[in-house]
């Protein structure tokens, strides 16, 4: 059984994490709420979201797993309006994920979960933590994307430092600890990543909410933030790009 | 002689109407206002709309016709803002129609209205009559796109409802009669229709507005609406599909 | 010695003026300010760019010139929110514009302007002067737009006009001197104009905005407008088409 109604942001937040790194997902329902975790086809970048019961005007779930084609549940939210409140039934007979919105009654296949996997988070030691405002981060991405395809995230105990390098231009963004929201490392961390992956994950973060990053020397970065009126939590893992020089 | 002075809007809802339909339309000028009817080249739809002498704030006409290109006639209003006093004239020596918007002359040709026809509206029997919400019908439509090039419109003296299937998905849009702004339905009513054609048909309408739809078996719909604050009217027709099972 | 500081505003004025006509431009810096001349690569038009020191929040300059692609430029502005403060600083050991936005530090390598000209600005005796309301002469080129690509600029001492051609149609504005900021002509002047390029030099100003225009006949059209809150001052110069008949 399961049986939810929630705003529509609350689902569209859950959307916006989700969908720029994975299709297809296994939502894993319990009365406590859904979490799904999820691995990008290219094996670079993690994702573990967990939308609490609280967060919901509504619940009532068994343990269950549901299969949802990401895709196509964004199309229908897209039907949604800011403010709608929306009602999740399981539909077991059809095996139909059935989403009302206002008086539209759209009913949802759902994927085989038979095949999905069940990605356990690998457990790390990164010693450096640093607690940012996303918009800074959105702008030091969006002004590394223009002259590279990875850019260096690093920090030591007094400053947390973005740096890209293209052909003849750079990009720095440094926040010594007092800019920062909260800063601790132990010693000297420094990995580069990605720039597309880092863009779609603080994409669907709000500009003025607080970010929290775990570091490492040449290791993957853990990233936190919260979702759905802060009853939602997101961990992001992304692998470092190894230097080439 | 054809002299004519309206706001921005007016103008745009005629053109919001039928452009989606038909590119050259033949408006029939009189002392009463405007009339246009016309079918879509794939003979699917007609529509006819009147906007009356009242809708103008200016409006002098002898009978006549006038010959538009929709695509030109819908840039050249895309220069005025909402609010402008736009006004019309025709000039009979150069055969053109003058628009002035501010202080800007536009010199419009327009086209030979000899070959275009003057379809007759079809009188038809439809049993039944619902109505809704435009925002009602927007939405149900919206959703049906996704899944489906086709919808089921039914109605009996109870109920009004949109039905659409995909290959594993369904929408279903079910208003009962408290629901609606009104429902008079002799027996049972359904038929099938192209959601390509009724997705054109309400896009122009305002989502607050309400819409009438008289409805048959197996039979075209006709559905009704104002426009031009009240003072002008839309009649859709639109064919039925049948179904192939 | 180049080190200023501007509202974001400032600088996307000299970016949107700048780059519709040409891509690679050198800034000639000095301790009055900023000034620009270019000329587009089909030698059809000529732009004079000047931002006083008095626009900044804070200027400090020796001589200089700073080769600068307008391009990546914008792209680097783009990041700025409208009411971000900017600094500009010249690194002269890297020879890099150093812009800084928020914590955002972007280095921006310069482009050599060893072979970049210094063209002159031609002395023009042109007999018709019109001060014009943008927003005026921003309808007129849409319009015409649409169905030619010339259309002739004219006055008298009593009128100021635009108009254009096409196979069918015609745009026609007509403005008196009283319905303009102002109007001096000694005799009649008209010259045709490129409608793309008159479109891309009226596109940078405010829609409120006065537009001096300085008509001869089948000669070069002088356009100035201020910008950069009136601490800036743009001269374009335009030269005429021949008309062909």
């Amino acid at each position: 059984m399961f049986n939810a109604k929630a705003k529509a942001e609350i689902l569209k937040d859950l959307i916006d994490v989700t969908s720029p790194l994975v299709n297809e997902v296994k939502f894993n329902v319990s009365e406590k709420g859904i979490n799904l975790r999820a691995v990008d086809p290219a094996h670079v970048a993690m994702v573990d979201l967990t939308i609490e019961k609280d967060a919901f005007d509504e619940f009532k779930a068994d343990e269950m797993e549901l299969g949802v084609d990401m895709d196509k549940f964004a199309g229908i939210m897209r039907l949604a309006s800011s403010g709608d409140s929306i009602s999740l039934t399981y539909d077991d007979k059809a095996n139909r994920l059935v989403i009302q919105i206002g008086n539209l009654v759209r009913k949802m296949a759902l994927i085989d979960t038979a095949g999905m996997p069940d990605p356990k988070m690998p457990t790390l030691e990164l010693p450096g933590k640093v607690v940012v405002k996303a918009s800074e981060l959105i702008q030091g991405v969006r002004a590394s994307e223009a002259i590279s395809d990875h850019l260096a995230i690093s920090m030591n105990k007094d400053n947390f430092e973005l740096f890209a390098e293209g052909d003849t231009d750079t990009v720095n963004l440094s926040l010594s600890k007092d800019m920062l929201e909260g800063l601790t490392s132990n010693g000297d961390c420094k990995s580069l990543f990605s720039i597309d992956y880092l863009s779609n994950m603080i994409k669907p973060v709000k500009s003025s909410e607080p970010l929290t990053i775990h570091l490492g020397n040449d290791n993957p970065t853990r990233v936190e933030f919260a979702i759905a009126n802060k009853k939602g939590h997101v961990t992001y893992l992304l692998a470092p790009r190894i230097e080439s020089e």
